[in-house]
């Protein structure tokens, strides 16, 4: 049965690439509001097609959710959930485009365009994967939910609103998240978790207006103020020095140590690459890899103040900003943290400094003990035959903790269409024809092979 | 005597008018190179068309300097110094100008021009009191320098070398820099000294390019690296904390105290027009006008580092900048306290940090009890009417070292023709015709008047 839906997906190829160009070919910029509407309406049309219940649900002053759902079986054989996003990163600057951002040319046995690996190639596989095993088998043996947000690429702002309005649609056993690809040696890379983040904006200010440096005596500096304030943040050791902060900090497990141990790190080329000596610290093989993945940071984004150009203006700012990014990991609470970090500022005399938060993510995790993770594990590992990477969490931050933690759904990406030379978030971003159609397969393989009663057995087992 | 020539200066008044308007056409933008070497050569003209011998010298990979002198009298009868600057700031925004910068329009008693306030008014003066003193005596009775250089506006680059180099033209007993004029109550404001200054810039740098801001427990951060070493230079307390910095420091004289306390100090108006509560640490007062004129500040005047658009970008920056000066008072040496300052940042572990050194400015002052001072105050009070206002120093900078300091000569600025809304730097500079009289009266008076041999007299008298 695999065989002959594996065999049938390869003769479907030039139809299945076909579909992707065309949703390719529909800009969705979320950055710059171009496009959005169609390109919700589209994959709606996409769904439908492939015998998915798609609606589009509108998102006040955001961009359309679309929902999508299959009710293959009876209930008992089980549900899986898709998230991904039809929204793509602003296409600029063109001239480094060899063709059109938005004209889906294939050359080479790759398609080039915004968004084919983040993220159309992927939500487009597992659409494809829906119609093949409908297409062989008639139906789709379990339920399956697609959440298609359009707003991922600025930050998800309404996403974890809408979980929490729509929870009663989206519940699954477990869900698959964007996709991922495969990595320099073509092992499949599979992610469990995300770090979580607050974004925020100080903002110190002093006079009405930048007055001439020579007054300094008298006038109140705020880049001074900004300086001062944000030393007391994090020292030169690299700690944060917020009291508290560190509380919520979970080492990794001997399981999350054991796939740290296990996972490639090319970092003699990674430092080559950033022109480093060394890394931070001095850090070196899983040290490195275990800071990268399970430490907390305290990021200074930007630094704004008074004069920038060239040579020399002798001005007192009345202005200064700094942006800064934290990225937190389990169990820390974006909340909890930043009325840490207000209240320490408060304590260390700077009421003064506003700050201004952009967003906070919470981290989230899966086990990879977890059934439904080693389910979708083993089942990478049979498609793609080849032993995947898994990494207990990536270094940045997804909005998963919405059905992580808020639903207390498993979670894992992998088995998407990307590879190292994507270019994603890039110009000429591209995909391997022969890596989407791998994930239209390695879909169908996920939702015919699933059976729940297994999964049970499997935790039973431990 | 003194009579006629003031009424002779008086009834020349349209005459010296337009050749103010001639030299303030000639456009002369230091930092756009606009009109340079012809502005020198119109000034050249203008000086020997009122019997100063005048030479335009080239300065090497900067602009000419106009040097002039008039041998009046015997030796003995003794030497007045003036220093002036022909370049102007740039006028823009020229949409903010009521009339073309470079028109020299003349409105309500007023002359509205690029530069006719900073500083062609004051040395047009000068050279006019020249002409109108020869016209009526025949002859001028002392010796006088005249030192115009033409790279005032961007900092005075070339001047240090330029007075090493010619110091055996520029001799005198005293010199009369730019100009100043009258403050708000119409009391003429003379200054004695001037802040020295040293303007850097730091730079830090990290990876060889800007990285996501998810590797930040691997990748260095400049910007963090620049806080850190910034908040070792100052501290919230607004004390310097380089250890050293303040051993040259010298507290104003009793003399120097006393002007202080004299000085008129509009401090609500200051305050309210800055949109302040109050001064840095709640000066007042004296000790405010104290801290503005006698001490050393560190002051940043810019950051610039990673993102500073709007919104949130999670970038780690791969370099980090500062700029900042630090103003000296008697008798900080700049180079000396450059070294201190590379060596405390070594000191405290920030030797990957880059100091850009961008201009070093000694601090000088004349002393308010100096012979050719005190005759300069006399003869500014008696021309104008009115008790000036004498600064000890001023809380900016200026180049007048290289006289005071290196040649030992007494320098005072006083005497212009400059009032406060005459919108030096701003759109709309003018002056008011009567005060361009008024100062060409002043110097005229100062020139006749002037006998060294009662100097010396006083100051036996101490």
């Amino acid at each position: 049965m695999i065989g002959s839906l594996m065999r049938y997906i390869e003769s479907k190829a030039d139809e299945y690439v076909e579909d992707l160009r065309k949703l390719c070919r529909q800009p969705s910029v979320s950055a710059q509001g171009v496009g959005i509407e169609e390109c919700a309406e589209l994959l709606r049309e996409l769904m439908e097609e492939a015998g998915i219940s798609a609606r589009v649900y509108p998102v006040k002053e955001g961009n359309p959710v679309v929902l999508g759902e299959v009710r293959g079986g009876k209930e008992k054989n089980g549900c899986i959930g898709f998230y991904n996003h039809y929204d793509v990163q602003p296409p600029e600057p063109l001239e480094l485009w060899e063709t059109p951002p938005f004209e889906a040319a294939i050359r080479d046995g790759k398609i080039y365009a915004r968004g084919v690996s983040d993220n159309k190639g992927n939500v487009m596989a597992r659409i494809e994967a829906v119609k093949a095993v409908r297409d062989v088998l008639g139906e789709v043996p379990i339920d399956l939910k697609f959440l298609v947000e359009g707003e991922e690429e600025v930050g998800s702002p309404h996403l974890p609103n809408f979980v929490k309005g729509h929870a009663h649609l989206l519940k699954a056993d477990g869900y698959i998240w964007e996709g991922d690809g495969v990595d320099e040696k073509n092992r499949p890379v599979i992610t469990l978790g995300a770090k979580g983040i607050i974004y925020v904006e100080f903002r110190a200010r002093g006079a009405k207006r930048d007055a001439h440096s020579s007054s300094a005596p008298l006038i109140p500096n705020p880049a001074w103020r900004l300086v001062w304030a944000l030393s007391t943040i994090k020292g030169p050791d690299e700690k944060i020095r917020i009291p508290g902060w560190y509380d919520d900090v979970v080492e990794p497990s001997d399981v999350e140590r054991k796939l740290l141990e296990e996972a490639p790190f090319e970092e003699e080329e990674k430092k080559r690459e950033l022109g480093l000596k060394e890394f931070l610290g001095g850090l070196k093989g899983f040290e490195a890899l275990k800071a990268l993945y399970f430490s907390p940071t305290a990021t200074i984004c930007g630094l704004d103040a008074g004069y920038k150009g060239p040579g020399a203006k002798t001005v007192l700012p009345c202005e200064a900003v700094a942006k800064m990014d934290f990225r937190l990991v389990e169990a820390q609470k974006p909340r909890k943290l930043l009325k840490m970090l207000r209240e320490h500022l408060d304590r260390e005399g700077f009421s003064d400094i506003e700050v201004v938060s952009y967003s906070g993510y919470e981290p989230a995790k899966t086990s990879p003990s977890d059934p439904f993770a080693r389910y979708f594990i083993e089942t990478v590992e049979k498609v793609y035959g080849n032993k995947p990477v898994v990494l207990p969490t990536t270094a940045g931050t997804s909005p998963i903790y919405t059905i992580r933690n808020w639903m207390g759904i498993p979670v894992a990406s992998g088995g998407g269409v990307g590879y190292p030379r994507s270019n994603v978030h890039a110009p000429n971003e591209n995909i391997r024809i022969e890596d989407y159609i791998r994930s239209i397969k390695f879909v169908a393989t996920l939702i015919t092979s699933y059976k729940p009663e297994r999964l049970r057995k499997t935790a039973e087992k431990g």
